[in-house]
């Protein structure tokens, strides 16, 4: 007899899954799984097609009862129809039998809570304890997830953001300060915005290095790179640091290691921690309160499958979403 | 504005799509497309677990308004907990927008379908028009589904089976027999099932060649081996035919030519037709009726597509389904 499936809504999984604390120790959980368990992850399958992309992720991390399969389609000619360029669900299976056990029509969701979590676990494992500024580089939705995440995890007292549009900026920093009620101010230049900040993250798609200087101390996360040609990080910049990739072999080949060693200030076959390693104690991670550490976020099926498998364990417990049986 | 999602479960789907012509049809399209279109089907990305496994197909076909995602797990310990080992379903999105547009709950159904009307479709361009006598090697639902699909497209009068069990050979005589109304006899052993028979069709999981000969003029069908270590076919036959593969690069990897070009009997970069050439009037299919040909049927994704979207188009036709809103 299979079991029913249960769906759950988009609604239902911001209100089941917020961004908080326990959301990111399971995204740290999952990278701590990733250096030290007999994880499965496949390369990324991706679909080009003439007015959009479709990327399909997986992993199968041992212990969890379930496994996601996570669809992300990207079309970019969407915002003119009025819809959102970027979508998507995820399937969840039982790791025991393959049977499809829930659909998650989070149309994102999901992806963009997983990727703030993993931005803060990269800074409670790099950042200094003390670390109480941060800059924010870009002022879209993951830009202020991002925010939100960082103050979850260290204690910071002011922000700044720029953004290419100033006035998308200017709405960020208010909205932002009232949100999580510490002075943010928008930079009219990413020079400005990062002068003495003790966290940096970056959440722009740029295609040419935005960041080239970091302070004594500060802590970097990249998180815009998820495709070969994206690029925020000068190459000097992240070679001068203490490199952290979320996936060594991913990236290399897109993330920002990958320009770094186009550059050739890194070698292909050069060896770099990953932030689950650090996580574990198995690499070193901040050694020095002066080094500028860099952490490279290209995203991992393993971050889909543990905040899959998180969402579907809140809802079961809260009887939320519908059944259906197939 | 989101449409909402057409959701659509087994029992539907064996009502809106059933095996007949326009199905075969439908896949004859796929292949031609494949020969002839830009289209775009990246590998098939695999995922193993230790209780089983799962592969994720997708292509893009130019023209049509949807392609789909296939999720197809296999967990082969299934039977003894009194599910089936082989199960999943079909994710349909826009191509336009990416948006999800259909959830196929089908749990195999589809990908059973789009297989036995492939065989078909190979048996219409490459068996003698005549061809009235067929041998099934393998006696499951796959059997059954080919036999039924090859009597739409030749003038079957009389089959035989083979299968390792002779008791479920007996019972797939019975049953078909009664089902398409023209003899059908229980072999005991495969030289008997395919002597003089004008079609034969594979279905076996064999890891081991089990068809070794066919008669002159006969067409041969493999459609078991989706996975490297499957092997029906002796290389000697298939060298000795007139080979022709669903998708080369596949074949070449993981289908029967694989074996015979470990065994030094095809060269490793040997170019023969693909099944959507031989449509398409690109490649020669038959040219000689003492020929033995051979089509090596390892599934594609543009077969789940196809079939995806044909049954979405009938879904749609008759209002069929529930609609759900993420």
């Amino acid at each position: 007899m299979r079991p029913p499936i249960i769906i759950l809504t988009e609604a239902e999984l911001r209100a089941l899954v917020p961004l908080d604390l326990a959301a990111i120790d399971s995204m740290e959980g999952a990278f701590r799984a990733l250096a030290t368990q007999a994880v499965v992850m496949p390369p990324v399958m991706r679909l080009d097609m003439p007015l959009g992309e479709v990327d399909v992720k997986t992993a199968y991390l041992p212990g969890l009862p379930h496994f996601a399969i996570k669809i992300s389609p990207g079309f970019f000619a969407n915002p003119a129809r009025g819809l959102p360029s970027t979508n998507g669900m995820m399937v969840v299976l039982s790791a025991e039998t393959g049977l499809v056990e829930a659909l998650l029509l989070d149309n994102g969701y999901l992806t963009d809570l997983r990727t703030a979590a993993a931005g803060a676990v990269a800074a409670r494992h790099l950042a200094r304890a003390d670390a109480a500024s941060a800059a924010i580089l870009g002022a879209g939705m993951q830009a202020r997830m991002q925010l939100r995440a960082l103050s979850l995890v260290r204690p910071i007292r002011a922000a700044r953001v720029w953004a290419r549009d100033g006035a998308k900026a200017q709405a960020f920093a208010a909205e932002m300060a009232q949100a999580l009620d510490f002075p943010i101010a928008a930079a009219a230049s990413v020079e400005a915005a990062v002068e003495g900040a003790d966290v940096i993250v970056t959440t722009t798609p740029a295609s040419e290095p935005i960041l080239h200087h970091a302070a004594a101390g500060a802590h970097v996360t990249a998180m815009g790179s998820d495709a070969p040609h994206k690029n925020e990080l000068a190459p000097a910049l992240l070679a001068g640091g203490t490199y952290v990739a979320d996936r060594l072999a991913q990236t290399r080949i897109q993330g920002e290691l990958h320009h770094a060693i186009a550059a050739g200030l890194a070698a292909p076959d050069a060896i770099f921690p990953e932030l689950g390693q650090v996580i574990a104690g198995l690499a070193p991670g901040r050694t020095d309160p002066a080094a500028i550490t860099v952490t490279d976020l290209t995203g991992t099926g393993i971050q889909d499958t543990a905040i899959a498998a998180f969402a579907l364990t809140r809802a079961r417990a809260a009887g939320a979403g519908q059944t259906f049986t197939a």
